[in-house]
């Protein structure tokens, strides 16, 4: 296989990072984890990082002139042009923070830094349950809602270079404020934060715990999973009168247990759009599952 | 000036349709008019059309020779690949029309079909209101609500080349039902029909009645306006977190007479933006006005 072949993906996560040697059909010759723990300095995390990256390419039988690049998924606001993590909220004391130099000097290679939900569309993509596909919107349902369009095989940016923020469509008038400042989002009523936290103002408990209920037939806990289906229901209407796409790729630790139920809302909505054909819509489970950061990532280089 | 900056422009209209000779910097050389009369049928409307380019060319001292192309705008759907109008809904007869085939033939030049939104935007972004700018969302409120969405100086258009339906942004959970088949959409709130309708069965009357019963503090066209005002303000949000563009284009009837009141909803909603560059977001007026049309159309060909 030639060395255009071969990347690594390197998934940053709030608790842990992976690190992955990923061949050009998004298999996994090796891979990694550690701890993140962000606090202790964006320079300790570089250095393990790199002793990480040699250590996959080791166990790979890999050498860093096979690799055709190296590509970073990283939660929360990054700055893909500049190569910089923005994102102190969640990586304490990481703003402005190059991972992008220290890692292309280190392995003389070309090195690619997204938002994680643009890394896990890019993946399915390449690899995944979007192949071959032009208009591509993904939403991953877990902790937050996070979002990745593809327009023509690239990652859809504003003017700023922000990515879209789809889990901010506005979705329920006068619904539960978010902290993005807005009420009703569609984060604000179907991340797993969201229902969590109807939850336990129910006296239901967490997230799980409020499917678990639902699914005995609670009344309450109904209520809150009906609310987070009908959000879903008019991020679907919201997605299709803006992008348009052909593929809605649904992900994330929500979606892997109860696909079909948000499904549903997405299916039915194109159903209804008489403005789009609909026929050619189709919603899918996203398909690289818990490889999907470090496999997503490494086809930022792939696919460059 | 070279013949690749002379163009004509054709604005398609339920009523009327408008023909001009456009230079590179949009300015009209010459315009004509004529009734559109669709029901006359298709083949006697691209008649009328050929004699109203060889009287624009004459008018304006050009020759065929002169033209780098033709640009057509036209509302409803068309289809910009194959150059077809499929339209009957509000031009009588017209369903897979071919308009392009016949002008390219007759005038050796090519000829480009689109949505007359996104024509719109095109000449905005050309000689308008969004020059220079990577990002436009334009949205025409009249009659109906059209959008038209520019991306690196390209339309914006979907998996199936349908563009961007921005009226039918789901903008009020429960809101009144909407022709396309959704409740709440944008344009069932705040279009000239939409007003107009609330208007009516409020006993204010039409559109401009209930903005002027509005004008003079009358509480009933006063919730009706605040409910318009209040839909830009999701659309907005709608718009901000998918399109992500450093310019918004207000235009149409009802903003040509109160751009103030709807762009106020606008920038408030951007104010309030925490996760885009919202200091880089501008809200402005169409600047092509009642020619917007045949400019736009015309620029089609221009910047080809």
């Amino acid at each position: 296989m030639s060395k255009n072949h071969r990347a690594i993906g390197i998934d940053i996560g709030g608790t842990k990072t992976a690190v992955g040697a990923v061949n050009g059909t998004g298999v996994l010759a090796a891979r990694t984890t550690f701890a993140t723990e962000a606090a202790r300095g964006f320079p300790s995390f570089v250095e393990r990082t790199v002793a990480a990256i040699n250590q996959v390419l080791a166990e790979a039988g890999w050498s860093r002139a096979d690799l055709c690049g190296i590509g970073i998924g990283c939660p929360g606001p990054v700055d893909p042009k500049r190569g910089l993590i923005n994102n102190p909220y969640t990586l304490e004391g990481w703003d402005r923070c190059d991972i992008v130099t220290p890692l292309r000097e280190t392995f003389s290679v070309p090195v690619r830094l997204e938002n994680d939900a643009d890394s896990a569309v890019t993946g399915e993509a390449f690899v995944g349950a979007a192949r071959g596909c032009d208009r591509v919107v993904l939403l991953t349902l877990g902790t937050g809602i996070g979002s990745g369009v593809l327009v023509d095989g690239h990652i859809y940016r504003g003017a700023n270079d922000e990515h879209p923020e789809l889990g901010h469509l506005p979705v329920l008038s006068d619904g539960p404020a978010c902290y993005c400042g807005q009420k009703g989002c569609f984060e604000a009523l179907a991340s797993g934060t969201a229902i969590g936290t109807a939850g336990k103002a129910a006296g239901l408990g967490d997230c799980p715990q409020v499917f678990a209920a639902a699914a005995q037939g609670n009344p309450a806990a109904q209520q809150i999973i009906q609310r987070a289906t009908s959000a879903a229901s008019a991020a679907a209407w919201g997605i299709l009168c803006t992008f348009l796409p052909q593929r809605i790729i649904l992900g994330g630790g929500i979606i892997d247990e109860h696909f079909e139920l948000f499904a549903a809302p997405f299916r039915a909505a194109i159903a209804a759009a008489s403005m789009v054909s609909r026929e050619s819509i189709q919603v899918v489970h996203a398909q690289l599952g818990n490889d999907a950061g470090m496999v997503g990532a490494a086809c930022l280089a792939l696919s460059r």
